[in-house]
């Protein structure tokens, strides 16, 4: 089977006739598998900041079709001033990219949108459109281009049948175009018949590994087992785990990783009992401004996601004080080596010739 | 203050007039306080069964107070025939020891009043009541001077003002007759002025550090802070601790230790980090037919306690596979010592001459 038979869908995919974005309801995961048609830029902005659509990969591209939907349908409307295009495009532009400000594949993908825009200018407006919807849909095929090489360039790693893949959080199918990061090459072993048993992490607080981890892996039939964070060791110990595949949040230049909370200890663990440790991930993960891992700043989250689990009934006593930052920082000594869409990186980590390319 | 003015009260005491043995509810914390008396031993069996009593320690205690009580009301009923006395305390004695079939205290504790009945041969009724009473406070008692007594031999790790200290699970006050294991010296510590810091691992699937560590701790004045277990390296990470301390279900001749589910992944991040890593329990969690750890059996439990969070809500695919071990086997040679009432072990691990003094 192809990798691309595992998936019935994308959590992100434009309407043929162009009228709608339809994205899945993630919040409803693993409950119900319900799917929104987004039409206007309310519509899309809510779905983003109520986490709806999430994974920053997956906002952008929400965010290019949602850009691309909105104004089509702006511009439409009969008596529309034409001269006003731009300001309304622009309008539309700033208010979905404040949906959720700390996203930068949000306003990447919106600046990409609006540099077609300008290099558009002087067009008919059946012209500018189609030049947006294409824009919009590079955004959603180059990520699953950047997915596809990740998978091929990690698949490497799961060279034998029935390889135990300890991962975290969540950074698969439904966070991204299609295919995921840490779980591409999952998915891409899983469709070469190398049954790979994947061990998800639940990834307390916000339970992103039992609620759309388990839940895409089962959906694509891959062998998947949930297990509290707390278990990686035992999993470990136990002779079960071959293998540990992150997704991250960002890269610093000596390869210092933040990712989800509880990533770090995965990489502690791996290390005293001998396993490879991988992170994957794009190069635009790579922030060549931070030196080391101390320069990326980690968001403490707020206190209820630790006292009331996840559906909002209090599990510890009210007023307890709460540490609960939303990623830890991964020693670069600790990884075996970076993923990326352009290959393998491995320590000493030196992506300076990365720097040089991507920055002509 | 004194250490015993940090707490308000025992969780498991016997009435003064004999006809009840009061209990704090465990199952309510930590939204409510609530105690119960139990007259009978129907009432005691449900209490330890249903966890309303919990901690190998207060269960032998809840046994012992909770087969004295029941065994004086049932030959105070008019017209009890004394010649049944004998079978009905074993009777009473062997329904009770039922109540949970794997806690080595409480089939302890049980065996300790039958063999104080049996010595109280030949006595009249009040005079056996009288030993049986005794005996059961001894129960008690001991349990007190073993925690008094690791509290003392554990404080010499607690040295300075501040320090910050990582506990998993509850091994504290509500789990003995009071002060705890793991976390009696903490309480010395705070009763003599040293304010140290404590970081409550929340402890999933079944959250007993923050339902019940952050609460005891909260209420006995101790500074804690909850957060969820894949955050302890990034606590380590960031200099907040000091020192880790944990309790122990059963210690292996060698030294390895088996605990809660998680305790192991602590001890390798310590390690990591260049934290001290210590076990506390009495000499009566040592056991030396267990070679090593790999004698020492794990127990899966039902996958419900993952999938359905706390509250019986299911957050994770129906049908998903768990892996759901109760403990883990931290290997000795991550110990930095095991603190008993006898003093503190250090590897490496030779518990040959306590074998011989408690077998005397």
């Amino acid at each position: 089977m192809s990798i691309d038979g595992l998936f019935k869908y994308d959590c992100v995919s434009l309407d043929a006739d162009g009228s709608g974005v339809t994205v899945l309801d993630q919040t409803l995961l693993p409950w119900e598998e319900k799917f929104l048609v987004l039409r206007d830029e309310a519509q899309v902005y809510e779905a983003i900041a109520r986490l709806r659509v999430r994974g920053a990969p997956a906002i952008g591209i929400a965010a290019a079709y949602g850009l691309y939907v909105a104004f089509r349908r702006a511009v439409s409307v009969p008596g529309f001033d034409q001269s006003q295009c731009r300001s309304e495009f622009y309008r539309i532009s700033r208010f979905l990219c404040s949906a959720r400000p700390t996203a930068v594949n949000l306003s990447a993908a919106l600046s990409r949108m609006e540099r077609r825009f300008e290099a558009s200018s002087g067009r008919t407006m059946d012209e500018l459109l189609d030049a947006l919807r294409s824009e919009a849909d590079a955004v959603k095929s180059d990520d699953a281009a950047m997915c596809a090489a990740i998978a091929e360039n990690g698949a490497a790693l799961i060279d034998r049948p029935g390889m135990g893949i300890l991962t975290h959080c969540n950074a698969g199918h439904y966070a991204v175009s299609r295919y995921g990061t840490a779980l591409a090459p999952v998915y891409l072993a899983h469709s070469r018949g190398l049954a790979p048993r994947v061990y998800a992490d639940e990834t307390r607080p916000l339970m992103q590994g039992a609620r759309i981890t388990a839940f895409e892996l089962m959906k694509a039939g891959v062998d998947v087992t949930l297990q509290c964070d707390n278990m990686a060791a035992s999993l470990m110990a136990s002779g079960k785990i071959d293998l540990v595949l992150t997704g991250c949040d960002r890269v610093a230049a000596n390869g210092d990783t933040a990712n989800k909370i509880g990533t770090s200890a995965l990489a502690v663990l791996a290390r005293y009992y001998g396993l490879p440790f991988y992170i994957l991930g794009p190069t635009s993960s790579i922030d060549p401004d931070a030196v080391s891992g101390a320069d990326i700043p980690v968001e403490q989250r707020p206190a209820e996601e630790v006292t009331e689990l996840y559906f909002h009934r209090r599990i510890a006593p009210e007023g307890v004080k709460v540490y609960n930052p939303a990623f830890d920082i991964t020693p670069s000594e600790l990884i075996s080596g970076i993923v990326t869409e352009r290959g393998i990186f491995r320590p000493p980590y030196d992506f300076s010739n990365l720097k040089l390319d991507t920055a002509v």
